[in-house]
């Protein structure tokens, strides 16, 4: 049994905020391993939190607990979750940071079209009996007094229903409405700039499946460029790239540079797959 | 018995300092969980690692070690020291970093002037034993030369007076003059800006015991403003609040934004909070 | 046998490159200790990666592994190598980033002009043996789906003749043209600046053996200004201070200051040091 921690929170690096959490932990768990994912999450950026760690939570070992703290509404109405997934416990606000983990989003061959399903195996729990929280909770910092405590309960070992009542009806989790790429009538796939890396490659939300084999003449249109075909690592070409990133999805880059910088490019905007005979 | 080691140091992250004292640590103690406080304390900033230090250090279990280094004097005449407490060891230079540690600064309901006490129960050690240190010691870097040995080595469970003599006068520990609220004759509090956090919220030295309760009709000022009764959380309210907050002290903050640049506001600005009948 | 794993990448804070690798480490090795050395290298900047490995891998434990993602050329013909030295392994692209653990950078007392040498000891092996590997691996992200497994592989005891042939040749192995002070027939010495620390202080390629003991009237030039002797420590004199630092080489500093913004200096700029009579 893992008993792996992981951190994902919009804290920052300068302050108490996750060092508290991390103290709270290790006192309850002092054999938990906490790693942090992330907490430079731009402040309470739900989208951003949620794409981070829907990707890196993939890699972690079954068992491990995620919690996450992008939380604008702490000590309002929202709720607080376990989610328990296959292979992983998640504990956070329901607001919508768990929206890949929840949703399984991907387009089939045939179809850009297709809706994203709830993953299978899930349950959920609303956190809601005090007795593992720290006392007195702080209304503004449920981090510290609930979520970090849950977390270190659960990598003990706790079952999640230990937390609170279960959610019966999954439809009521809070998810974004995360944009997916569509195909037009002309078959070219409309996609979007998902997530912008740290080095300023642009990740779209189309997927490695949805696109023509590497022999055919593809053409992408982002911003006012057009680029002519796939490259299949950052280091061939020159200037802007198209390449099938580490996430599996369609990647704009700049050979040595930035992409982000030179398309002055923004999530949400769109890129646009054409096959021309 | 713990062995965690915690690090507060004004390293920032790009660089093999803080590294080097994990590598001296792990050598020393491979069983050593050390966890970061915070590495990116301003440089030099004695007063903001005072703070953070002081905040996150009591979320941690009984034993651990907190090792700081925010030291500008290195080198120099200023005694390195191991401060004990009730609950945890400090490994640091004596300038005033471990204030919040040695003072317990609180204000009674009915005084808002009394003075800071010193905590119960410390005894502290100059650390002058060469024998835990690494050879030769740099002159520019006690940290991983001095603390990092010396912390690694309590964490073994060795006693602080392996280290140095006791020091038997704790009134000879610097301290920094930390701003402390004070009660107007007219009754009106005047607090002052103790921290700004990284979403930009303004920390007072105004503790929650010394706020009339909240049914009372309360008023803040702060630069130009004034704010009309209290929040519970940052969710309610529109614009400029004020609330309790996880560190049980009055806080100002604006809602779905940032009330350090929204009032251009300074460590050290003075806060009124009145109470009008 | 230490199962410290430590990371050295350009992926930055924010995002979930470096917690991805992480996940697949501790998936392999649960008991693995995962150390960040630096994880803001400037993005592709091998040269300041080399001095930040080089510096802080000098001061962990016989047996650490050290795993190094800065690689510009990932999935193109670059080699990886694991490369095994009397205390550690480093697991890394063949691009550079181990130059000053390959080379052994110094200057003797009397000859500034020595050549570098080869560190004793060394082994080196060619990543190529797909079975330690992640499936598929991922062109963009061998961080990822080589490197972390390869690691957490050789940190479970594995010999690193398990992930590929060895390098017999190990003057093949790419290393950077590291800059080297020279001494002119004047007698003085020409340096150059290697390293600029997160305080601005600037590191240069000058050993401490070769600069003339502390009482000789020294003069060190920097940009338009010069500095009479040395200091100990930070913390003497006033203004623009030159030391020997925790590098054990000389260091230009500014008193409470920042000597890379003071001076404008970048790394490469000469340093001239002369003794007049």
């Amino acid at each position: 049994m893992s008993s792996i921690i992981t951190l994902t929170t919009d804290f920052g690096l300068t302050g108490a905020y996750v060092a508290s959490m991390k103290g709270v932990i290790q006192s309850i768990n002092p054999e938990a391993v906490v790693v942090d994912i992330c907490n430079t999450i731009s402040p309470q950026d739900i989208t951003q939190a949620a794409f981070i760690l829907g990707t890196a939570s993939q890699y972690f070992p079954k068992g491990t607990v995620h919690l996450v703290v992008v939380d604008p509404g702490v000590g309002s109405e929202r709720r607080a979750i376990v989610l328990r997934t296959e292979s992983a416990d998640f504990v956070a606000p329901d607001n919508g940071v768990l929206s890949y983990v929840i949703k399984q989003s991907s387009i089939g061959p045939d179809d850009a079209n297709q809706q994203s399903k709830m993953a299978p195996g899930l349950k959920a729990f609303a956190i809601t009996n005090p007795r593992y929280w720290r006392n007195p909770v702080s209304p503004t910092f449920h981090g510290r007094d609930i979520f970090a405590p849950v977390s270190a309960h659960l990598s003990l070992g706790h079952s999640p229903a230990y937390f609170g009542e279960e959610i019966t009806s999954l439809e009521t989790l809070k998810t974004l409405q995360l944009p997916r790429p569509h195909r037009e009538s002309s078959g070219s796939i409309i996609g979007h700039i998902l997530h912008i890396d740290s080095f300023g490659n642009l990740i779209t939300d189309v997927p490695a499946q949805n696109l023509p084999n590497e022999d055919s003449p593809l053409h992408i249109q982002v911003g006012s460029y057009t680029i002519h075909g796939l490259t299949r690592t950052y280091a061939e070409g020159e200037g802007l790239l198209a390449l099938v990133g580490s996430s599996d999805r369609l990647e704009i880059s700049v050979k040595g540079g930035n992409a982000h910088n030179f398309l002055n490019a923004r999530i949400g905007d769109e890129v646009r797959i054409s096959l021309q005979q």
